[in-house]
């Protein structure tokens, strides 16, 4: 393993081209443990508590006022232990997710390195070669999460691509359009329930064709312009097939 | 645990909205168990050996071709294990990242509860409630690598999100953009190279400086269109601010 982690960090120093696997990791149901508590902890914290970390545990000294806000505020349980941090007091039974965000490379280093003997997957900040992953850029628009990685090249432009994208999505209406898809789906749900919980496999498949249909029939725009009688015309029409003059005759 | 899983699974039949933590996983240096070979199997290996794992060890029989062929062809080191798929047989030792890609869900199940005991993320093809991640829709261009995720909603509207993103991504020529830049970025490392390495401190900040500086004031276009004239022309300028007019007058 030494000498795979060695090889990583030489490509590392090259500059040579990375790549990543992109994934869409799941929080529910496990726990995270964050060591530091400043504003880059803070931010782990954070993105932890968005993506539904069931327990996160905090471990530093003068606790970032954002972290103090979410652990009174939520409803899912932040807990903090105030103080000098030493390895030895970190509880990591259970973990799945680790960061450290401390200045002390040093101790940084010795934590990533229980976490490795434990396989939790960590993330060292500002140490990239002790990283099992790396954030990128995210945009979040509801249901819809986009991340722009540049695999450490050139993080200024990563930014850039970030807002760009975020322009396409916004400008095309597509938070608006997985509302009203998710509530057209909704509708239609409640429209055609059968069955204990609505289930019944044929009719499930049924509604999935038409709503892949309607999915690939409107435009984005056209989607995040449904109105709730929009809505309704359409569940009038199912399962035929539809076109937006249908609802909106030109 | 037990609560926290069935709490989860609860909370996705309800068709609550989820949130995921998009990741930037590193294989490089890890090693990565496949159970299964067949076409979702080879999926799985393609995309954690365009993501440089070290070690991808499959399990399963009826190998896909396209694993043979990456198995043939490779510069690392892919591993099968052909025959009937039994858990005492499979070696979980070192392993990072584990998939399973079998139709038997019984033995799905039995798998991912191994690797669990181990630490080990996994994803299990077909059985959402049993997944540490998923996958989304994918864009690579070159160092730049894009994940879109809908949690879930709407997976027909998830691949026509990444079609659009994909859209503006091309035409704004970020691939390009991102080529030259790190042309730019490599040819003024050579030329700026002081010290051993050219790691001094205050030479890597002036760079860095001017670096994002360029990155803030071209267009991905005109960042793209740069020829080996363009960056020569930029290097004798620097470290003077630039526009795009120095070196393209109109």
């Amino acid at each position: 393993m030494n000498r795979l982690i060695s090889q990583q960090h030489r490509i590392r120093s090259l500059g040579e081209e990375m790549s990543s696997l992109l994934l869409a990791y799941q929080l529910r149901g496990k726990k995270v443990v964050v060591i530091g508590a400043g504003e880059v902890a803070a931010g782990r914290v954070k993105a932890c508590y968005d993506a539904d970390a069931s327990i996160i545990e905090v471990y530093g000294k003068d606790v970032h006022p954002d972290i103090l806000a979410l652990e009174e505020d939520g409803d899912r349980t932040i807990e903090i232990f105030e103080g000098a941090v030493r390895p030895e007091n970190v509880d990591l039974e259970g973990v799945s997710l680790a960061f450290t965000a401390i200045d002390d490379r040093k101790l940084s280093a010795e934590f990533v390195q229980l976490f490795r003997n434990k396989n939790i997957m960590c993330n060292a900040a500002d140490i990239p070669e002790l990283c099992d992953f790396y954030f990128g850029s995210t945009i979040n628009r509801g249901p819809l999460q986009v991340l722009v990685s540049t695999n450490g090249n050139a993080p200024r432009l990563a930014r850039r691509v970030r807002q760009e994208l975020e322009h396409t999505v916004d400008q095309l209406g597509m938070e608006g359009a997985f509302a009203k898809v998710g509530k057209l789906r909704e509708e239609l749900r409640k429209m055609t329930v059968t069955g204990e919980e609505g289930y019944d496999p044929q009719t499930v498949k049924k509604r999935m064709k038409w709503m892949s249909h309607i999915c690939d029939k409107f435009t984005f725009s056209q989607m995040a312009a449904l109105t709730d009688k929009d809505i309704g015309k359409l569940l009038a029409l199912y399962p035929q097939k539809v076109s937006y003059s249908d609802i909106r005759p030109s």
